[in-house]
């Protein structure tokens, strides 16, 4: 099959390992190049490079595929090789003569660039509002169990009593902690990449796009005049949103592994409803955790996919490569798994039942040494004097 | 929907976070698995937990269901978890009774492992035999051109001649010496897993099965005796064999990257024929070698998978982990890389194109200032004199 | 030898392997434990546990030692663990029984935490310095070459003409963009550990420290109120500032790749003074751009650092562990190789030589292609039909 | 300063940056550098490139310097770079004249090659030793311990009953299992990279070196003849050598996780000589086991330093660069961790003590439920209908 940019048949070999499953990723972006290219349309228009009617009729095709993917009738062909050739080769359908005139003033890279702007900032938002919402599941759950303690371990070994609140807590502060760089992130990434074509621009070209307008089409605080610099953020972005994004499901990783140390028989400070639990195939007496181990594993596999997007960034020159292209299958899952953890995760939290009276038992003696210490510095005593002094005596009672 | 191994329906958002795409990739694996089930019922008759009938409907259900399989006329249902749940629900459909004799004296634990087994022998024999006729092209394309010389770089400069004989054979010296390392890596892995149950094995319960008759029905040249240790290659199998196969795909992306630059129009040494080329979307004088950058990004990708397996098994304890399942996915991803990677490579080298004219062009007189400093070496100077008359002399022509 | 908090001598083996190398690497840390330390120990007189003369005389150890260390006259052993013991041995020798008294409500967790969150407001500070240096110097070498044209490239195959201000104006504005960022990264570690003892805080004990005091005397923002949380950002915060400065050594490193193919003798638009090369041991025309590889090496170096850490903390339960203490050397090391990396690239900035003859040799026809169909379609045609008018006009030429 | 190929002073910054820590990390290899320079010199002589009694004073120079390596009375100053330059320093200072001789017929990139090549035959041997003690220690282990038997866990639950022998026995069986693969790599890395100078050889040059004597003087059963894969082995190898040593580090750190759990006062089973522990600074009753916690941790900067050193090699093209120079830090810091961790974990194993009270305490009923399923499968009934009426008596008895 003949591509759009190209007058021979590509190898079919070379097709199949280049395409990758580029068509599939695609099918969950073409949404948002959809609504960009009805922008770009529009601006074609503005500028007067396409009549009204010929804009509108672009656009009526452009709403009509649009409500096609919102109804997920449809799909693209691996032949089709990418959602941009799936929409230009939908409209080519329509009106032949008039889907030629589409691609004026737009590059393959900036169109990609766009498409994942769009993605980046409206899933950015939805996490920030899982993660707000995380925020207050957390706070009652604080509430109900105020003056809990709960043995606290240094080294897999008893510590000091730990409240309740402070364990819950830590999630909490590491959340909120984190808004306001993630809020700046938002700010960054909120810029209109169109214009920089295939990298290098039209400053140099006899007619330029108007990027003010589509910014403003498309709700875009700023742009990105520097076009080379707009090519770079390919990978860099996605490498960056989701470095942003990893402390919470490093905070849901640890959560989840505290739960499955304290849901152990031998400790027993909490459990998970029966329903959230899993037997085995040959134990009758299992219920296991199995969701809290996924979520500590999601943790890896999200990190991996970090590892990806950087080892195919790395070490660039300046102008695309086809590595990049690559760089939207592992962004795309990863913001999956931040959001089906955050939901899980909240989940959890409400369910998690305490154990008080197992606790109340854990709570020995040892996790109060300490103390002793500390009133006999408050009786006059020295603080390395009054750790000797207590430790003689714990070692004289063996 | 309730499991095979429970009487209660777990909680949707909890079945659909641990299961994952784990009904997807077992797809791909439950061939291997409907061949162990096959073994572990002949098994079962011979210690005489079944009869001669049960054990022979119970193939011939199985042996339905392989057919199905390699028709790929069949889909595990997200619902129903994974590969091995289908295969007892597909054998407990056609006759209840029957169905529910087949779990004995196995886990899904050694039934996933064994599973993996059979997947990784049978790949690896693959991958060494298309290495093997990827060497042989080398060879040939070697034998093409014996005397030919282009310019060796060192520090992206002009260093000194390089024979192509020398550039393309490094690639083949890698693949080849790498065989015996594999080959080793090929027996340790062919080893019976089953019998290790749920990690604990059946040594303490009051039956056992037969591992040598299965190890025998399944062509394993060896068995893991140790159940624990045999729970433990879980994961550690899958990364160490990625590890293993990891040069072929930095041989491939090292082989790509010199391509690329060779065959700039600065360089022009090296061209592919056009239908493995790719064009541009806006700019009509491209003709694109996408190819090689998606050969050197896939290592990129591969890597990510081998960091992924590391991250999901490190700082394990023993006993098996939800985590582990997770394992699969990446592993079969990047045993599939791997066979790409070499078919695209194997195309490649044999359609490599080599300008003699433009190297000729290329074989300037800073590629043999060396062999000057020789020379006067030879004459009686010691070599740093020479190597200094030799610059000195540089200097001044300039 | 015996340990401050033991009474016992541990094993040689085991003091070897688990004090590695973190005597050199406190060493690094000291000043800022010490700075600590005098805040720790005014507080104590404030709380009324050490009498004015006590704590008087106990600053004046301290600051002795804070002399010491400023010169470089000093070494921990390594029997002697690390610098929290250094410290406490130091005023110990001067003063016995006032020695003993010092580490009254803290614990060696927080003097970890503390220590360390001064150091990194300091690096922090110093790296946002020197980023700013370097976009001045960025843009003093926009202003050099306004109007320059280099050949902009795509897929390693000239593209369309890019401007050298475009070029050299990604990384500012990579720089740029990142900064708000980097500021509220500052806002967030600017907060007061100290009080979270051994990560259970004091609360349950019978005296608090007063940490409103610590937080003024060592210039704190905020403090962590929650002991837990506070532990638990060990390791946390030095992952993430990593993380955050990440993008400056990626852009050095893609600034660096791009100067090595620029400045090949096949390209040959860029240099560097001969005192920035390295020559070669055999070779003498070599002139050799090493410090571009190893600026570009650099970030794969430093990249290693952010999986250590990764990999230290990853898995995590609540409580202190010594795997913790082996984030700190990845961490300084990583913001050594930024403050380093930052010097040479704007060294290296200021002293790039562009070869306008060559580069205007280089502007070939190729990269005005998309100028015609471009100009076509402005005179009527459309884009689909000018593209392909303009590639078969191409074609015909061969 | 000077450098040895050079007329130029190079600036003291780049210097600085390029040279890193290159003169440290020479220091523990130069030993094998100045070996191989004993046995070039003695070929240049065979060759009658140096006359007899040239070679004898070079010699006698160069083990004089190797005496002082083995006395540890040296230091490279780091403006002398790196051990190479040392080397020919020091005979220069000797012997000006003869000096200037010694360095015909190499480059730097054998030299280095081949210097690490002895340090990895050395290292391997080393290594291949220890773990063969270890096996041992651990085969005494289970003789000791044959009938004991533990709860075993999935999912952090108990499980089934699991044999001491099997639990300790799984690190030997690993450990043993990936013997015959090291040993393949062994013979692999025994092959002399002399000869292939700068990369690209000494075939078109007036001279060759004789390979095969320094081959044989250096006891390397094998020689690489193609002068560009020899070079590309750069980096390479040292990934490769580290991999196949992972899976040791990996087992230790499974071990010591293991040991951490089984430790906790909750279980109790495993303990370790007090003079193994280390105690907290505020908490007198704290005996913990940071040794393994240091042990696990050691795993993952482990692993970061293969991921560093695949970061340096990969997208490499052919032709030294100075990125390579930087893989040999992390080789030789990774190849010190697995010494230390064999060494270390041998000596825990040995002294690991097992409470025999505290596990049958913790042998409950819950471990045997498996047990009751398989008797009344041999009593008749089928699998799963066994499987449930346990499991609904377990849920009738709560």
């Amino acid at each position: 099959m003949k591509k759009i940019w190209g007058d021979y048949s590509v190898s079919p070999q070379i097709h199949k390992y280049t395409v990758g499953k580029d068509y599939l990723v695609d099918a969950k972006l073409i949404g948002h190049d959809i609504t960009a290219t009805i922008a770009h349309v529009h601006m074609l228009y503005a500028i007067e490079v396409l009549t009204k009617e010929e804009s509108n009729e672009l656009k009526n095709h452009l709403q009509l595929l649009q409500k096609q993917v919102e109804n997920e009738s449809f799909a693209i062909n691996p032949k089709i090789e990418d959602g941009h050739s799936y929409i230009e080769l939908f409209v080519t359908e329509k009106n032949p003569e008039l889907g030629k005139k589409m691609h004026f003033l737009r590059s393959r890279n900036d169109q990609s660039l766009v498409m994942l702007r769009l993605f980046m900032k409206e899933q950015l938002h939805i996490v920030m509002e899982q993660k707000n919402s995380l925020i207050k599941t957390i706070n009652n759950k604080q509430n109900k169990h105020k003056n809990l303690q709960l043995p606290g371990y240094t080294h897999h070994q008893k510590a000091m009593p730990m409240m309740f609140v402070d364990w819950i807590g830590q999630f909490k502060e590491g959340l909120k902690e984190i808004s306001p760089i993630q809020h700046e992130l938002g700010k960054m990434i909120d810029s209109n990449p169109l214009g920089s074509g295939a990298g290098y621009g039209f400053a140099h070209q006899s007619i330029q796009p108007d990027i003010a307008l589509t910014s403003y089409l498309l709700n875009f605080k700023s742009m990105q005049q520097n076009p080379v610099y707009a090519a770079s953020t390919r990978g860099f972005y996605e490498l960056y949103v989701l470095q942003q994004l990893h402390p919470i499901m490093m905070f849901a990783s640890h959560w989840a592994n505290d739960v499955l140390l304290f849901s152990m028989q031998e400790t027993g400070f909490f459990s998970l409803p029966k329903t959230f639990t899993t037997g085995s195939s040959i134990m009758p007496q299992k219920n296991n955790l199995d969701v809290c181990e996924i979520m500590r594993a999601n943790e890896a596999v999200y990190w991996s996919k970090i590892e990806q997007i950087h080892g195919l960034i790395s070490k660039r020159t300046t102008g695309y490569q086809r590595d990049l292209q690559l760089t939207k299958q592992p962004f795309i899952e990863a913001i999956e798994l931040v959001k089906d953890t955050l939901t899980t995760w909240e989940l959890l939290v409400k369910n998690l039942k305490v154990d008080s009276k197992k606790i109340k038992g854990a709570m020995t003696d040892d996790l109060f040494v300490t103390h002793q210490v500390n009133d006999k510095v408050l009786s006059g005593m020295s603080f390395r004097d009054a750790y000797i002094e207590v430790k003689q005596g714990l070692e004289g009672q063996k």
